[in-house]
């Protein structure tokens, strides 16, 4: 049975793959598994048949022969356990890829996503500017420490891993904040990341909805 | 050889196990395996040997014959992966636990850390009062979305797991705050989860350490 992810009808970033359906359509192509595609509305979102699939009312969902799952990190996660690709077979290799994807989701993606709140919904505030700058510094050192561990390496851990997957699209919601290039390092693992073809796969695939939403 | 995890020497919490490391140990004590702790102060944290387990300098950590993880929910992760008693053997219903796992993290607890973050960091801030109550706003709505998906039940899917060992780690950051209480249900969850056996004796050996600094 093809899974069916779901995914924004309208997504908020216009097309530029920073919603987190993106992240599990990539670890689809990584692993070269067809899958189909539910749109949702935000209305649609909020309704009790979404809710039964996601407690939270959010996307993405994922859905295969009689198993239904939530969360980004959870469906990656669930993809590279079942098929090849994404985790190496050794298991200290594997942990520490593990290790990878938790780092992204909880330690990188916090400062990330707390700083493009801010800008996204706190613009108006008269705090904003203030605020701003103390953001900016968490993720500046996050981002030095990551900088740190990657060193010259092309991945976090030898081969690309569903930890580099979750990672790079952690870092790309950066994108325009100049925080990125203050290490050039990270800003070409970014690179090196959306070069895969199956993430370009995955972005063109997010972004044809984008555009056939707004052509309607 | 018996497991070593780092946690602080001296805890900011003041031993009421709130920091990275009580997930963890409650973990080991819920399968079962002793472990040696190694106390690191905060500027140990930082030094090169520390950074060498913990790229970003915190904790904790976890070591056991050849292999060394960081990450809190990667560390309860690779314990309920090789240790009965924190995921159900059933495919399917470990894919549920394990989503479970990164709601808590990826879902839950960002809103709950940058509340407390905020009462933390930015209680001086001319800003403070009016962010707050927009950031209270936000943990309630996860929290009446945590209770609706919980309704009658004792844990999250069924039995208990790594993804209610978690959930139950996030939410205890809210202790004080009086927004548990507003879900009699998420309340009553939480001190299910701090009634167990193994939470007690996690619980009581975090204690111990603050205990035994304060007196020094």
């Amino acid at each position: 049975m093809t899974p069916t992810l779901t995914a924004f009808k309208a997504s908020p970033d216009r097309g530029r793959g920073l919603a987190r359906d993106m992240g599990v359509r990539w670890a689809l192509e990584e692993v070269g598994l067809p899958y189909d595609v539910r749109l949702v509305s935000f209305a649609e979102m909020k309704e009790t048949a979404h809710r039964a699939r996601h407690p939270f009312g959010q996307i993405p969902t994922y859905e295969e022969d009689g198993l239904a799952l939530f969360e980004s990190g959870a469906i990656v996660f669930h993809l590279a356990q079942h098929h090849a690709g994404l985790l190496p077979e050794d298991p200290k290799a594997r942990a520490r890829a593990i290790t990878w994807m938790f780092a992204a989701l909880s330690t990188v993606e916090p400062a990330v996503v707390e700083r493009s709140m801010a800008s996204l919904f706190e613009r108006d505030q008269p705090w904003f500017e203030a605020r701003q700058s103390m953001l900016d510094d968490r993720v500046r050192a996050r981002l030095r420490d990551l900088s740190n561990h990657l060193g010259d390496a092309d991945w976090l851990e030898g081969a690309f891993s569903a930890g580099d997957l979750l990672m790079v699209t952690v870092l790309r919601r950066l994108g325009g904040s100049g925080l990125l290039e203050e290490h050039p390092s990270i800003a070409a693992y970014v690179a090196r990341g959306e070069a895969r073809p199956a993430y370009r796969r995955a972005f063109e695939d997010q972004l044809a909805v984008f555009t056939a939403a707004a052509g309607a």
